[in-house]
């Protein structure tokens, strides 16, 4: 399988890029290739330098880069030879089977929405998080910023979808999935929560076990949690920043560091028709291990053929 | 003034409120006279017992009692003797000036919304509550759940009702109000987002700084937070399981504590024409000295008064 990486993407590409490359070969993984878009003349020395060999990776030049604050659909538009636009034009036509970039999120966000085809059966592509819950284990919480505005269907189809990311990927059997309302019974909520709960009731495709509030987030209550994009912003931006304020008040706490959101990797564009991955732009050599691996743990795993049939 | 209290609400009732009203009474505060609905059997002899003297209470005699998880608006219609209901009557009909209870939320918001008017102007009363800020201070996040969904008109009288209680109330002179949002540009975010900040931004009534993101609810970017009741809850609720996940994990943290809203004695329903206070259930004597404080800061400062001219 050939997995694309923005070589250009992130504060401190690319050179944490090719050292992440490094570990990864290091680590055999003799199946995948690895698809370069970037500035040769700045890729190809540190490629030397860290004597990654030639057979595993190819090589595409693209001569410009979209920043990190540029408008994405604009930067898309007008820089037709940056490693973005160039990455997704290589997934578009079967240069490469994924594509992963710490570089500019919108941007990445509008080339998965545009450059690939979603899923059959999907309406709505998401983006998702991983809550940290202090009795040990995580939720998948969904969606976290693509959807602001959702419809119960939409809803409906994030928990299928991370479902089959929890199951496949995420190595959880029966996942529980729960809807983000502010109350738990039935009948609560805003009305899109009140016309999605007995969408979630009825659908043969997930385990739903009801409603769960704010409280129960960090709780371990649910392996898949789902909500309006709007909402699930919120609320990963907020635990994002608490985080930042354990470090700042020195409360050396285990819990508190799973709140660094750069342990994971990045985050996968889940209902479009290849894995696209998106990364923190502060991501380290580790960050982009975590990313191919879990570009190529999607691939092996058959999670978007695993999904059409779920949603069908 | 006339500030009636509920004696039957919460898990200590009634001897955490006769303890409190001790304390409020230790205190001075000559110019209140508290107004007591509840078991007068039960409630007699505490009031004895702690020597509350006869000239500062006024005893009603409640004979039933809305338990915690009564549903509200059926255990209010079934219940017309409960304290509760005693208590809304009297306020409604003059017997008292303000109406406190750390019972059965549901009911109070029910009673609050039925039993006295909204304020002159106010198309959806609100409720709030404070988010300590890391760097010290804190902001009122408002609406927290008793408008799940909102229309853009309703945001935008939250945020005078909250530019108004953060000046009498909290004594900020010119409150920074904030939209939360997904995004800090203007035109981000989901369809209410986006029809609200023209709103605020024009509003002469207040002093709009923007938007702000999940990640600045508790880093003191403004004084006042404006979002619908339905993301309002599950951010409090999120933020409320805080003190409890620090406690757990034996943090002993300053920032942190200030989480446990035990702390703020109680909530105010906003926007209805006599203040209504509600507390937590387990709300101790100090939790019952600051709701009859409040209470009392509301009437002196002639909170509903500004409201009706800022609103108008």
């Amino acid at each position: 399988m050939n997995i694309g990486i923005d070589m250009m993407g992130g504060d401190y590409a690319p050179a944490e890029a090719v050292k992440g490359i490094r570990q990864f070969l290091d680590e055999g993984h003799d199946a995948v290739k690895l698809v370069l878009t970037g500035d040769e003349a700045l890729v190809r020395p540190l490629l030397d330098e860290y004597a990654i060999p030639e057979n595993r990776i190819v090589m595409i030049h693209a001569s410009e880069v979209i920043g990190m604050h540029e408008h994405p659909t604009a930067a898309l538009k007008s820089k037709p030879d940056s490693s973005i636009s160039k990455g997704f034009k290589a997934l578009a036509t079967g240069g490469c089977d994924a594509f992963i970039s710490a570089g500019n999120t919108g941007a990445m966000l509008v080339g998965s929405l545009f450059s690939i085809k979603a899923l059959e059966g999907v309406i709505r592509p998401t983006i998702s998080t991983i809550m940290p819950s202090v009795h040990g284990g995580s939720g998948l919480l969904l969606d976290v910023g693509l959807n602001a505005d959702c419809k119960p269907e939409h809803l409906n189809q994030f928990a299928i979808m991370g479902t089959v990311y929890a199951k496949l990927i995420l190595g959880i059997e029966k996942p529980r999935v729960a809807l983000i309302n502010v109350g738990e019974e039935e009948g609560k909520g805003n009305m899109l929560a009140k016309a999605t709960y007995p969408l979630l009731k009825e659908n043969k495709h997930i385990h739903f076990i009801g409603n769960i509030e704010g409280r129960d987030i960090l709780h371990d209550k649910a392996d898949v949690m789902v909500c309006d994009g709007f909402t699930g912003n919120i609320l990963l931006k907020m635990a994002e920043s608490l985080h930042e304020i354990a470090r700042e008040r020195k409360l050396q706490d285990e819990y508190f560091e799973r709140f660094n959101f750069e342990n994971y990797g990045g985050t996968p564009v889940l209902g479009v028709a290849k894995p696209v991955i998106i990364g923190h732009g502060i991501s380290e050599s580790r960050a982009f291990v975590n990313m191919i691996k879990l570009a190529e743990k999607m691939l092996a795993g058959k999670l978007m053929e695993t999904m059409i049939e779920e949603l069908s």
